[in-house]
């Protein structure tokens, strides 16, 4: 199967590579970037054949199959309408958009064309996280009560990132609201923030906060929590807690080796992995993977439209929480639209 | 010194038999209860040498310093005051009262008498939560930023007992708002509840919620979270986390072994601890040989009255919280009365 | 039931007080030591009305239905064969003589007088090894193959005491052969040791080694491995693991708390739980109330006689294999005695 | 750099897929097996432009640096002997040879020819022992006094490959062994021997065993031990630890995923890494990545000719001592060879 890769920073060269290198049954036939310096060689080291400046090369080639589109967030909805429009099944990294509208205009046009799209939340492909959905969702501890999900960063981005970031809901946050509709297997109804700068005083000047502890109410009638810190400086904190009427599973973080030692003053151990790319790692190949069999196999992606349309009205509502001081319905956002 | 037991229910007994076995410097002189049948007995083999059913008997003992206050809540403000009166030093079991009036006005006479007041709240010298307030105390995780705190029971008490427990927040999670202090080192002034019957439909039709997270702003800019369920089917579940500037501290459960069970199937091991008997068994000596050490050395409880009035306050804006649907500060609280 | 308590030393007080406040169904009647300066006050703490420096005043005593024996270990043999002579009960500390005869002849006058005899080796009855023991039992890690302990002290005892002390493998490893017989259920056959002086010269000069490895065969067919030092600077390290053919089953430490502190350097704990007092804490009393259920029920004690004889043969067979360079037989050892 | 592959078996297709994929500054040019049905669209799937069935043709290719020899054992010897004479840098699976004659005169042509020669002792690259010989190497538990090897697999091989495996001691162990060098920083001088068929008969019917203790004494004083067993059911058992003067270090297994699960009944976890090719997966890329960019840089490979000697002398005092039945010298194999 051949793929069409539309973006190639950071993100998009990481896909690349994995594809490359650990993805069966499909490989990249050409990428597009708008900056293509130093492009060729990359493309090349990884048997890449084809490169361009201009996207609707990929579009307009009928033997690509599938796009995996990677570009700046602001692209996405287009890109997605577009792949739709030519026929190509989608990847697209999250988040779609930050509008509503134009979120739903493309899961619409997906939709007409009847071609798959999966977005790109690779954590529901981690080893922990999807053992523990598996989990609750095997019954293990019956019906879900509590959802917990813990959620911080090593280092704050700078703050010229966080000014277009989209602000930590939308930007940091929107991971955990996928992750909590994920483990607890109901939608969100309702959102109240506790949010403040207790990092950077330069982030709250660029209009964002730093660390949140934000309530869910669930559809379901399960009460989850996510906190999120823009700085944990032993590392990347990454852990869920699903707490049921039968029991309760749980996900620890991942640390770079298990040795410890002993000595005099204290036992001590490796601090957790350090950050998204170490411990995520294999959850990008396996995302991908999973998108190619979905084509291959015509079967349903893990991770559909809707799932990259619900975690941003959610960090609307999360905004709006934090604006007025009250907790906010999700209903409250889709309201607004006519939808 | 010689101590007066009042009260010899369940938490007398237990107080009873720590200071008979355990407590260096301080016996029990006399023990009251309203019902004296088999008392006799157990008094005598602990070498308790008076049993009576008029706890006047041990307010006009002079020879008896301090009294250790167990009988029922709503006893207890009264008991405080005129045990001050007789110039007795008082240890007495949470709550102090259900109205704040009552509250401030035993404390007002406890500091007129200028005897001395240490409050029931045994968690504070748990070993692990000890420790991670010496911790935070000490510096290692910088500025407190967040406050995470899971307590949740194995099973609930018979509903007829909720009927009159004053709720889930001033009955079980007062433990966690004082615990919430202790932790932060900071006041609460804000509070906003999710809560939920998901346990036991009867304890909502007697007008209580069995499961509720809860979130906290403090004084210092910290935010916290508290969690609590009346059903915990793996035992008593009792976990806090401080995350901070620099760094993290957090407690895990207490379990009755280390063993771990390798089999074909999977590793097992233990559930922690059942139930608060079992968990807490060393903090209830702790913190009596805490009281009867500040007696002696003349110097202030680790426990004071307001400890005793703030998690009340807090528990009333949660129950205002859960009503409105809001945060409520516990300013509000306060305002209400011209304290 | 009426106990007399022989010796009261540093383990005799402990035992005592633990008699006095956490057995149930027993007092002790008199104590006796041949040093009884401060005796008496430290007796009255704890009710004990009879203090003596002449342990035959207990044995003449018709209402002290057994002795705990916590005299010094030249005495144990003799102590036992009057007392059982007397028709007491023993509880007598570990062990019961290096002198094989000797242990012979006491078990035989115990045997013969039909009083029960109660070994103190206290680990049987700790939280973590009663339930590995119980685990291994109740097969559920099928048949036993390899059984390993880790047993080191946290630093050397005074030379002085090492040069009385019947060497690492009579004082230190006592304790692990019997837990070795615990817990695989079968006799030990072979030993052969590798043993060096490392953590301190003058425990070589004094005649004794102060780390080893020591394999053991069993009859069953399991192989067994046990490794001692008598220093390890990071505490009291008392572990063990059985694994069989359907599993394994291990205990780790115990720790003073379960706080673990998360820094820009590091994860760290605490260290194990200090030394023998700390960590073996409740299985003193256990023992104790064992025996004393033992003796009340008239049930067969859970550590019997031949439980006190064959590790000091597996000991003596140790201190040869070290001599002599090479594996020895446990029936090497009985073999020179005409038992 | 170009690579030649000698043997494309099992092991040789790991490492050939491993270098594709996850090795930089270096390719294989060529892969020889003497089966090559199937053997082209492997080499084509991974850019190997060239597949011969005589490895010859690798030796005589004068573009080809270095190879990669994964044939079978009773090969490894000749090939190292006539790579070195082609000029051509060497990885060589583990073990060289079971004759330590062979071997010698492998290492001598290796030295005279003056390439390099690394030993596929994977086992040094994990992060996990990697991380624990670092922290002995930084003195951070002083001097080594006792190392403690677990090694179980969780199925025993066929019995037919157990034939010719060349027994537990120098198929299984030897892994052991090394690390036993590699964690105590020292040579081993003596080895006895506690050995078992307690897994499977038949393994016994072919003149092995399948469960052995091992205990060796060090050049530096240090005690070891080792235990492995054929058949660990609940997955691949690999632990160390090195205990010190100062402290102790321990490497605890890997788990699929830190996932635990709370029921009414127990605490449940997951089983270690199944077997090897999970367990070691990274430490095959790494042994490979340090190959390359030693012979890139001209230095010293981190196992040397020496490492690949040692444990077959060892495993060879093993089996001795299994078959008299006492502690048996390494000098004593060597002495057998006038080296």
């Amino acid at each position: 199967m051949k793929l069409g890769l539309i973006g190639a920073g950071r993100i998009g060269k990481l896909h690349g590579e994995i594809i490359a290198h650990q993805i069966t049954g499909a490989h990249i036939e050409a990428v597009s970037d708008v900056r293509t310096d130093g492009l060729e060689s990359w493309a090349s080291s990884l048997g890449i054949k084809n490169v361009t400046n201009d996207y609707k090369d990929i579009m307009n080639n009928p033997e690509i199959k599938a796009v995996v589109i990677c570009s700046s967030t602001n692209t996405h909805a287009d890109l997605i309408i577009e792949s739709a429009k030519a026929g190509k099944h989608i990847f697209c990294e999250k988040p779609i958009d930050f509008d509503v509208e134009k979120i739903q205009l493309a899961l619409d046009t997906v939709k007409k064309a009847g071609v798959k799209l999966q977005i790109g939340f690779n954590r529901r492909f981690d080893h922990n996280f999807k053992k523990v959905q598996e989990s609750v969702k095997n019954g293990d501890i019956g019906d879900v009560n509590i959802v917990k999900i813990t959620s911080r960063d090593p280092a704050p981005p700078p703050v010229e990132y966080i000014k277009v970031s989209g602000g930590l809901f939308l930007d940091m946050m929107i991971h955990d609201f996928d992750m909590a509709r994920f483990l607890s297997g109901s939608e969100v109804e309702e959102v109240f923030v506790n949010a403040a700068v207790l990092v950077d005083p330069a982030i709250g000047q660029a209009g964002d906060i730093d660390t949140a502890v934000v309530n869910l109410k669930f559809k379901n009638g399960a009460i989850g929590v996510i906190d999120n810190s823009r700085k944990a400086v032993y590392g990347y904190d990454q852990r869920v807690e699903v707490f049921g009427s039968k029991g309760m599973v749980l996900a620890d973080n991942d640390y770079p080796s298990t040795v410890r030692i002993f000595t005099d003053g204290q036992v001590s151990g490796e601090k957790p992995e350090y950050f998204f790319l170490e411990r995520y790692r294999d959850s990008y190949a396996s995302e991908l993977q999973a998108f190619v069999n979905a084509v291959r196999n015509n079967e349903t992606p893990m991770v559909v439209g809707n799932d990259g349309l619900q975690p941003v009205l959610i960090g609307l509502a999360a905004n709006k929480s934090v604006k007025e001081g009250r907790p906010v319905r999700v209903g409250e956002i889709l309201a607004k639209y006519s939808i």
